[in-house]
């Protein structure tokens, strides 16, 4: 055993040549020779994605603002807090902003950032921001081209109950729900800044 | 807004056909013609993954098995608990049992299953199924060739601590870290079993 604390140099991965090994209409994958510590070459494969944001919004009610969408790769509508891709250039508080204004309507007056997460470390570069937001106006929404979704509240023991019991299966949405379950009990604090004009 | 028990055959997206787009050493991915609610053509590109296991090991001081291991695909040394990919025909606790013997060196006497969830819904079927274990004994590590990771033991406030501040940012680490503060505090219960002979 290490420690908590230890050293990692001694598992880094260096890149030795880099390959584009697809392009599709979304995916972007690329293939790399690594050399491992041990000195060994092997191969490693991964999707290129910009990054996205999640957003927690909160309702003054207490409620939360989830969507129930069907995702073709498991089959399934699922039960998720609002969440996009960055687009080029855009700052993580704009794209939170703008996806939840798209997705659901709302906007909201005040924003915290809480943290970063990785979906899915072994075969992505994708990270996901996470924002509360609260103080939230409702609008109406601006769904893309072939985007359907609908939107829904529930207070936090409601969600909370969907992740035990398996209604929610969403890694982000059960990562939220952990940053929710501790900024609601005061555990974790968060830092509220007012929306960017 | 729907309520939160809504019907979702209005969302649901029919397979129109289905190609191979890329069969990498690793990554496997499909680009399927799908015909959405409204009746229109799109596409949806995919990895296809046979399915993973996660494990919660809890020693018998309270403390748990976690490991730092490089990713590549983000670059970093990442804090994460013991992973691994289905074999072919393995049931998910004979793979819970044998990932964490390979990786940390332990075997459980004790096995409970507490739920699944979906890494990365949007392009990938991947499902990772959570097992918690104690009665821990030590024994040694199987490791794959290739394979570099450090194992190391942290009490349940240190791996919250770590979550809070940005040193765990592995989602599924992370939804593991909601399992394992709701089975502490005893709002979710487990069912275990003994572990498989």
């Amino acid at each position: 055993m290490t420690d908590r604390a230890g050293d990692h140099g001694h598992l880094i991965e260096h890149t030795v040549r880099s390959e584009e090994l697809l392009r599709g209409r979304f995916l972007h994958v690329m293939r790399d020779e690594v050399r491992l510590p041990d000195g060994t070459l092997t191969t490693r494969e991964y999707v290129v994605h910009p990054g996205a944001v999640m957003v927690i919004p909160m309702l003054d009610d207490g409620r939360l603002v989830l969507e129930r969408q069907y995702r073709y790769p498991v089959r399934q509508a699922m039960i998720e807090f609002p969440a996009g891709k960055l687009d080029a250039g855009e700052s993580t508080q704009r794209c939170a902003q703008r996806e939840l204004l798209e997705e659901t309507g709302y906007t909201a007056r005040e924003w915290a950032w809480a943290g970063v997460m990785h979906p899915v470390i072994s075969y992505s570069t994708e990270f996901i921001e996470i924002w509360f937001a609260r103080g939230l106006v409702a609008g109406e929404r601006q769904l893309d081209a072939g985007e359907f979704l609908d939107v829904y509240a529930a207070t936090p023991a409601e969600l909370l109950d969907d992740c035990r019991t398996g209604r929610v299966t969403d890694a982000k949405t059960l990562a939220g729900a952990l940053w929710l379950q501790n900024v609601l009990s005061g555990a974790w604090t968060l830092d509220w800044q007012p929306a960017l004009g």
